[in-house]
């Protein structure tokens, strides 16, 4: 990774952290609530969802703080629905980023309700982006009815359900793709889209950050399946080989180390193309493409 | 309860169910998903909070078709809300108004995400709101931040997690009374002011609505207590005598159950007092606050 975008990310990741830390203090509210909600949600990782919101909104005009309510409200969602999926009844996962996940810290029903409340505050800090002067209720009110579509039965969720109904049986290419186009392309999609949302972009250019992020989400998708194999455990956080294990249909168990790894470089060159006619307006979204299927974790 | 008032409650139910019937249809999502959403948020139910955003919003010059979406995202919520404390790990309940809950038909990790997409859902739903061209986008953006602040750690989430750690426990009257202004009271203070916030009524008239909502929503708790003890359990579809059993605090353990008739019956006349400025276009709000307390379920 070139120094002015590690540079570019790390800048944009403290301001994210700043971000999540005020948005989820929940003053007067249950304080072991609090707790747990902020246990997941403050444990580190990529802030890759918020940052693509921020990358989306500059290049149309608009700064980070301007859009920080919506770039956070998309942390909060990624992250109930990994406490959810955590749960015995779904994946049953006992460490999560190298962490005992929620229920395992806090039990089982203040691990659904600690989902329950960030979806819900996911929301609330949305609806704050209104209040916003550069972006206004109107753009405000259209970014929270993409989320929640995109978080919904038609995205995440009910992704979620298909990769249940699939558990212990070997998907397809076709039903694999599925799967991960809702369960976590929808949010990547809605990341990307919704910085240009907010920030007024014409429906075409809407349509091509559209593009590039669905792209973009299955190479991350397809290079998660290759660092499973390949991966170093002491990095990922989470035991490698654990696919393979569980007997899921991965890109890997589809096409084999070296086909996944270059089916996925091929949807970062695509993701490329969409996002060409930006020109160097573009390049944090470039570089984060490129960097998919550079990286480690 | 009066002919004309009957008459009211059937017209505007008949109109909520069938927007609920289509705001669930959610096409293009797993079919098994949206039957569980369905077959609990389509159970029946007095649809109380739907009604209670129709009536308020009714008072200050909009129709029930302008506040329609909000007024089922109500629902949406108590609906979600339901499913999950029903689950194993919260309350562990097999019925819910004489049916099987829904991880008794559906699996638990079903439940979980039907859970998780009707809540998703209610703001979607809300986002829309926002077309409508007597509500706009301001107020609707309003409208969500509310119901997302009622719903969500500091009211109804928050009012659940406290509930639970005093579980086995007995609660005493302060204590009880912020459990059920938040578990139950939050949601209901909501649909009430929603109302008049879409419809764009003067602050001081949204304060009034907001006194008696939290009037109505303490005779509602209470006499469900009530209910609990001298109910017919063939109408209100749970077993009587549950919250004995679980040695649970209740107004009716605290006050016996005419103390509790009196408390619940001097939180009405506090409620109509505070919508006595209306006069006679208070007339809906007025009836329900009277029939809280003359209900059998």
């Amino acid at each position: 990774m070139n120094p002015e975008l590690r540079h570019y990310l790390a800048d944009r990741r403290a301001a994210v952290e700043e971000a999540l830390d005020q948005y989820s203090a929940c003053p007067g509210s249950p304080p072991r609530l609090v707790e747990a909600m902020r246990y997941s949600l403050l444990a580190g990782g990529k802030r890759l969802r918020p940052i693509l919101v921020i990358a989306a909104a500059e290049m149309f005009g608009l700064s980070a703080a301007d859009v920080m309510p919506t770039a956070c409200a998309l942390e909060m969602i990624h992250t109930y629905s990994l406490i959810h999926d955590d749960l015995p009844c779904m994946d049953d996962d006992d460490l999560r980023r190298g962490r005992p996940t929620s229920h395992k810290v806090f039990g089982e029903a203040m691990a659904v309700l600690a989902g329950d409340a960030l979806l819900t505050r996911a929301f609330a800090v949305m609806a704050e982006q209104g209040r916003v002067e550069r972006v206004g209720p109107a753009r405000a009110l259209r970014a929270i009815a993409e989320l929640a579509e995109a978080a919904g039965a038609a995205g995440m969720v009910g992704g979620q359900v298909e990769d249940l109904e699939w558990e212990g049986r070997q998907a397809g290419e076709e039903q694999l793709e599925r799967i991960h186009s809702l369960k976590t392309g929808a949010l990547f999609r809605a990341a990307v889209r919704l910085g240009g949302v907010l920030a007024g972009a014409a429906e075409s250019d809407v349509a091509r950050l559209d593009d590039f992020a669905a792209h973009f989400g299955l190479a991350f998708q397809i290079w998660d399946d290759v660092l499973d194999v390949a991966g170093d455990a002491a990095l990922t956080g989470k035991g490698v080989g654990r696919d393979a294990r569980q007997q899921k249909s991965t890109y890997v168990t589809l096409h084999g180390l070296e086909g996944a790894q270059e089916r996925a470089r091929a949807a970062v060159q695509r993701a490329l193309e969409a996002i060409a006619p930006f020109g160097a307006n573009g390049w944090v979204l470039q570089g984060l493409a490129k960097y998919v299927v550079d990286r480690a974790t």
